[in-house]
């Protein structure tokens, strides 16, 4: 096995065709090639992306356009959402080294979000997270650039792949992928919605953010899962009448 | 002491006032405050710098320029040549982690040498140094801009440094006591139970058992648990008449 747990590499609304080139440049570097791009400012294939890329070509014509960074995650078990500064976020903070080692030893596709350059990832992005991916930055200096950012993690995927012994958690099932988990949370949601739960409105958002974090959280494999839903279409049955 | 052995940083003939600004930025993004700048090709200081060390300026201001690889390390004790590839020599070859773990535990002064971007260091500057600094990259892509070597660098010194607290597990509670997730698992039983999920009977216990599975691995928290009740509690009561 050639490439084993390679992450996808994705770019959230990314604003400059030259720093998707350059993305594209870091990742080749430590041998990862798979990149998404999520709704790009100017579009795709960006005329200003190749020319930066240096060479990294492979990566950029097999590049995945998507609408919305949920799409572009579908079918990935493993979900990181990088972010300079830690935010009131209750999801368990790992640095590249150990998002690297993670990568290695985890069964599933992994995914490492990446925001835009200027903001970063929306809320909503790294709700869709299960990890956040955060590098160690000088407090009084963080102005990590895009490329920056990408080479910093591939470069510690590669380095744990020397390191990381694959620990095969055989028996363990990965994580069910995020469109199961996504079918699980609308599940909640529309049980939940006619029953009032999100309400008052104003903090709707809010809340549902808040559930997805809590269904997120756990991991469940697609057994789980499936459970799981057994429970909810019970639920959403009302009691039994009296026999 | 709060920067103990920080590496200096020296630029040997580098091209592109744009790439000393780079440099100057993925240095201070790791703490790192020391550029030395050996015979630039466009003189110094370069109008071209500044604006892309995004704010580094501190970093440009303090720069000093030497006409000579030797005199700009002529005060230093441990010299690190760093090559993307390996060459016919006989020094010791480290990785940026095990450079960075040498300039923590070995006392005087650490430099760094990073050579021209196309060319990279002369046999001669390779001379000055007891280290070879190879970055473990792709052999079939090696395409690193002097920002990014520079980077992987600034990383691996500060991360062996631990000056950074990796933002730690600090916003994380632990997970929510037994007594509360039973009581979870109690709700979410007596929600289903009269709705027949533990039907048929023989298949009961498994059933329950599955179930607390599945919600005991997650390991809620107590604000997570409280979270789930309140979902409880709404899906126990039935839809809201239309009004």
């Amino acid at each position: 096995m050639s490439a084993p747990n390679k992450p996808i590499i994705v770019l959230v609304r990314p604003q400059l065709g030259e720093n998707i080139g350059k993305a594209a440049r870091a990742m080749l570097n430590f041998g990862l090639t798979e990149m998404r791009i999520v709704n790009p400012r100017d579009g795709w294939p960006n005329p200003s992306a190749g020319p930066s890329a240096a060479g990294a070509d492979i990566v950029l014509d097999q590049a995945q356009v998507f609408d919305t960074t949920a799409e572009a995650v579908a079918d990935c078990e493993h979900i990181y959402a990088t972010t300079v500064r830690k935010r009131g976020v209750t999801k368990p903070v790992v640095g590249p080294d150990e998002a690297g080692k993670l990568m290695h030893s985890q069964a599933g596709r992994h995914a490492i979000l990446f925001g835009r350059e200027a903001s970063g990832l929306e809320t909503e992005d790294v709700a869709l997270a299960r990890h956040i991916l955060t590098v160690p930055i000088n407090p009084e200096f963080g102005s990590l650039n895009l490329a920056q950012a990408v080479i910093l993690c591939a470069y510690e995927w590669s380095k744990q792949a020397e390191l990381v012994q694959p620990t095969a958690e055989e028996g363990l099932l990965p994580p069910a992928s995020q469109e199961e988990l996504d079918g699980l949370i609308a599940h909640f949601e529309k049980l939940l919605a006619p029953r009032g739960y999100f309400l008052p409105e104003p903090r709707a958002d809010a809340t549902r953010r808040t559930l997805r974090s809590v269904l997120t959280k756990p991991g469940w494999n697609h057994l789980e899962v499936r459970t799981l839903r057994g429970v909810m279409t019970t639920l959403g049955r009302g009691p039994r009448e009296e026999s």
